[in-house]
């Protein structure tokens, strides 16, 4: 739904939405047993929910795209994922908790390693431990540059973040990273004239942090790419009418949530702190956003028993949900994550939507195949907030 | 199918095509029974046609949006919804087969009662006899604006139809309705310069008529909303290229297929009038589209058994309408509109196709769970036209 379209349409209710996403929720069977993740494991709330909802599959973003959690997410808030696009850095960024603001340019940065002659000989520096590269990070702060502050935080290993902040900073620059070894690291250059003056402080701020790694054997040297300002995002709550929270453990996903404009409320200890503070503020808001990472590393992994485990943990989770009362419950994934790829994947993502107006009993249990004979079919994850707002009675009618 | 397209692809041939729109058709399982209106009814007609025929649910407009009965029927018609809207004035009018032309801009007027200070009191005037009503609308009638004719229908109780007809009108004008008891109702205010003299013309109006309503005790005031020109709609037979007759018995549904260039034949005595007068005047037309009224109508009262029986009385009358010949038999709803809301709602519509040249087999019954089965799957309701088309045989085919 066109957001403007969404803005217009959405009118108050006292209805409640809760949209729980399992990352990576889809799988794929095992030639063994030719069962998913999903049909393995021992499930018997979500197969009870799902028979009584709304079901199918979502595409996250288009046929054949394997998402990153960046568009998996965003197009289940409601953002088309082609045109909001949120860069590498902030990504990056958001994951350690930093909190950008507006005159914020941030990149992703790795420490390499660099032969005598400044070639590239080790990309990721070695994998240096964190604590050495929080060292480094340390030093790479004491460098200035004019009309832009500097800020680097570490993230783990080689990795790091770097922000510039300032008026009128540029995102379009380019990457520095050679892909390669045995070559120099890139220049970085401008591609519009509003980084140009960007551009510039970067490889200002790389020639600086050369001179400031030179007597590390490992970490000699850094490599920045991912260039990204901090999107602006139309903020859920104005478009959709919804005060919403976010309940999530890891900070990236409280962030991408806050970019949206939702309130991060952090939840350290799990599932039970999450629908735990779901209870306690049930009155704060209409839409609670609950993330469950613990399905999304199994399955990154490679690891078909964890991810099945996974599962089963949040399952055994359902009736405290259910017990919040949410008007519509929503059971979704950012995208799939098959143990079998141990990565990411493009295949649709079983859904389930519960409300007082369902067309329910299409499936049986909660997997890729019986989702599939449900009344939603295989849909675009963009589509899943106007259902959501319709069956919470909060969307108007569409002309007279 | 965009419409240029349509209008390039279109082929002449002697087939016929006949469109009958339940309207809300539809609907939603009761608890008690698990099943729908049309798994509850006997229909044993439907049924056996569906497992003829295509089958399919029709998302009238997007997901999630509950359409009125505007866009529900326009999407039928070919038209993008999004792209061609028919403002409330316009469907007010047409509801009440008042015959806009080029130069109009439509309003929906209220009668309202006003307190001493000028406040509305109640927003509908105490629901005011329709004979009342028509009495003041004619005292209306009296009213005269410079450069613009000034005419005034009744509808139904406190409801009226104003319609100003001059050259260059706008209707990019605000509501006077202030949607709350105890203000005064609003001015008029122009949203564009095209529409700055209609909002000085409207203020005119809503003055002089308050001066002649001050005797009255109910109904000595007015609100006017949904102001809105006659639509320019690409005109149906020409993008088509078939001869359309429009068979209903309400007027707003004869004055909709009017506006995209259909010829509305009046059927007032029922199904049975309407399936006589195609069959009378099936040489004069390719396209017939047959109107039923009576599901939507219980659907909105939220009476369950009768909207069963609604869908009874049309299943009956199914062997007379397969009588008729047609090559393409749709059956086809303009949105659905389940007893259990009592309003039109979103979820897709039950959709069947009959021709020569169709997929069937697929569902046993004509029913939101047998047609989930069909080979049209959960598709868009502005997809109905061209598959109409391409069962007609009336399309070419696209490139070579």
């Amino acid at each position: 739904m066109d957001l403007d379209l969404a803005k217009r349409l959405a009118q108050p209710a006292n209805t409640k939405i809760v949209l729980c996403v399992l990352d990576g929720l889809g799988g794929l069977a095992r030639q063994e047993t030719l069962r998913s993740e999903l049909e393995g494991a021992d499930i018997p709330n979500l197969d009870r929910l799902a028979a009584r909802s709304e079901v199918g599959l979502t595409v996250p973003v288009g046929p054949g795209i394997t998402p990153g959690s960046g568009p998996g997410h965003l197009a289940l808030f409601g953002y088309d994922p082609y045109r909001f696009d949120i860069g590498r850095g902030v990504l990056e960024a958001t994951g350690i908790d930093f909190d950008l603001g507006p005159d914020d340019v941030a990149a992703r940065g790795n420490f390499c390693t660099l032969d005598a002659e400044g070639n590239v000989t080790d990309r990721r520096a070695g994998r240096v431990s964190t604590e050495v590269s929080a060292g480094l990070v340390d030093r790479l702060r004491g460098i200035r540059l004019p009309g832009a502050e500097v800020l680097v935080e570490p993230v783990r290993e080689h990795r790091f973040v770097l922000v510039l902040r300032g008026k009128d900073l540029g995102d379009n620059v380019s990457s520095t990273d050679p892909q390669h070894t045995g070559v120099p690291p890139l220049p970085a250059t401008a591609g519009d004239e509003a980084s140009a003056r960007t551009a510039v402080l970067v490889n200002d701020f790389v020639s600086q942090a050369t001179a400031l790694l030179r007597d590390q054997h490992q970490a000699n040297g850094l490599m920045l790419r991912g260039f990204a300002r901090y999107p602006h995002l139309p903020q859920f709550p104005e478009i959709w009418g919804l005060r919403a929270a976010a309940l999530a453990v890891y900070p990236m996903y409280r962030g991408l949530a806050k970019l949206a404009g939702m309130q991060p409320l952090p939840c350290p200890g799990g599932l039970l702190e999450q629908i735990d503070t779901a209870r306690r503020r049930w009155q704060d808001f209409d839409f609670f956003f609950i993330h469950y990472k613990k399905t999304d590393a199994a399955g990154e992994d490679g690891d078909f028993e964890r991810k099945a485990h996974a599962l089963e943990e949040f399952d055994q989770h359902v009736p405290a949900i259910l017990g919040l009362g949410a008007d519509v419950l929503i059971v979704a994934g950012d995208h799939a994550t098959p143990a079998l790829m141990a990565a990411h994947s493009w295949h649709p993502v079983p859904f389930l939507l519960r409300s007082a107006f369902c067309r329910e009993g299409n499936a049986l249990h909660f997997n890729e195949q019986e989702c599939l004979k449900g009344s939603l079919g295989v849909f675009p994850a963009i589509d899943v907030m106007p259902l959501a707002m319709a069956h919470a009675l909060r969307l108007q009618k569409y002309g007279a």
